[in-house]
């Protein structure tokens, strides 16, 4: 068994973490890969906000969350995950998912970008509840996803100062950065 | 949900990863909560090697041990982890399990040492089948544990060269260095 990869990794903690009825947001919802894990994760009673500012990735997504069977609890929003707040209450949030990385089959031209991603990680602090968990996964191994990490990495890590809790996983002595996971407790 | 401790989050990885009827090694019985959650995995056909210098460690972990029940399943050496290869045959290992603190409730005078700690990582290379697990968790927040973890964390980097994936997970932002987690599956 290999050690897990970051984005298996943040489910298997946010599945202990998540209680049905809770309101969670994937914040790039690209292939909806994370979008139905969260689905499943909320029960019947519970919603996902989806976000994703590409009409192909929100395509991408809801068409994998309708062939799951759980469309009835996901609702989309194609806009920049940095609008978060604007369909959301303050502190009525359990859980927050962010994946940096592209929308798997694209061009890779459209990467996230470094200030959108601190203007929506300013807005989770918001929308998240005491107790609430954020988890990041990080690319750095192209130089704007390095820019991106770090940038998230810092922020996180300066959270610490509010009582947060912030861990991180990734692999060590590969030849590329590897992709690695941030997980935070907000306070 | 706090991001789990690092123990905790090798618990759940290995659980995944050990097999019924394997064998296994615990390198620091301590006072046996590793012990007991290994002669857990392996089922009654499998064996579980447990190994410190310490009487104290030994009289406790196999107290706890049978406490559980699971004492037929366990065998203890009351020996320094480096010599494990004398007690197990090459290759015969699924997982080893290291957790290099002090034992709780000791009076922190005997650290586990560097130098015997990378003999018994060299050890654990010869005793582990392809595909199995290393799990080791580090103290950096005393000066001797600091200098272990550096060199644990360097030996285990290293191994990538040999096919070896690694991963690191631990804290961010604490004040003192944190407890941190490193995991190895060997090619």
């Amino acid at each position: 068994m290999n050690p897990p990869r970051p984005t298996h990794l943040a489910q298997v903690i946010l599945r202990d973490a998540i209680e049905e009825g809770d309101t969670v947001i994937d914040a790039t919802a690209g292939n909806g890969h994370d979008t139905v894990f969260l689905a499943g994760c909320v029960g019947e009673k519970g919603r996902v906000l989806a976000f994703d500012p590409q009409e192909k990735a929100i395509r991408s997504a809801r068409s994998r969350v309708d062939a799951a069977g759980l469309g009835c609890r996901v609702d989309f929003y194609q806009t920049s995950h940095s609008r978060m707040a604007e369909h959301a209450e303050a502190g009525s949030i359990s859980t927050v998912m962010f994946n940096l990385g592209y929308l798997p089959g694209d061009d890779h031209a459209m990467t996230t970008e470094s200030q959108e991603t601190l203007l929506a990680l300013a807005a989770t602090q918001g929308l998240l509840k005491s107790g609430g968990v954020l988890s990041v996964v990080c690319y750095p191994g192209h130089p704007a996803g390095a820019v991106e990490a770090a940038a998230v990495e810092a922020w996180l890590s300066s959270r610490a100062a509010y009582g947060w809790r912030t861990a991180k996983y990734g692999m060590l002595g590969t030849l590329q950065p590897a992709p690695y996971l941030l997980l935070a407790r907000k306070a």
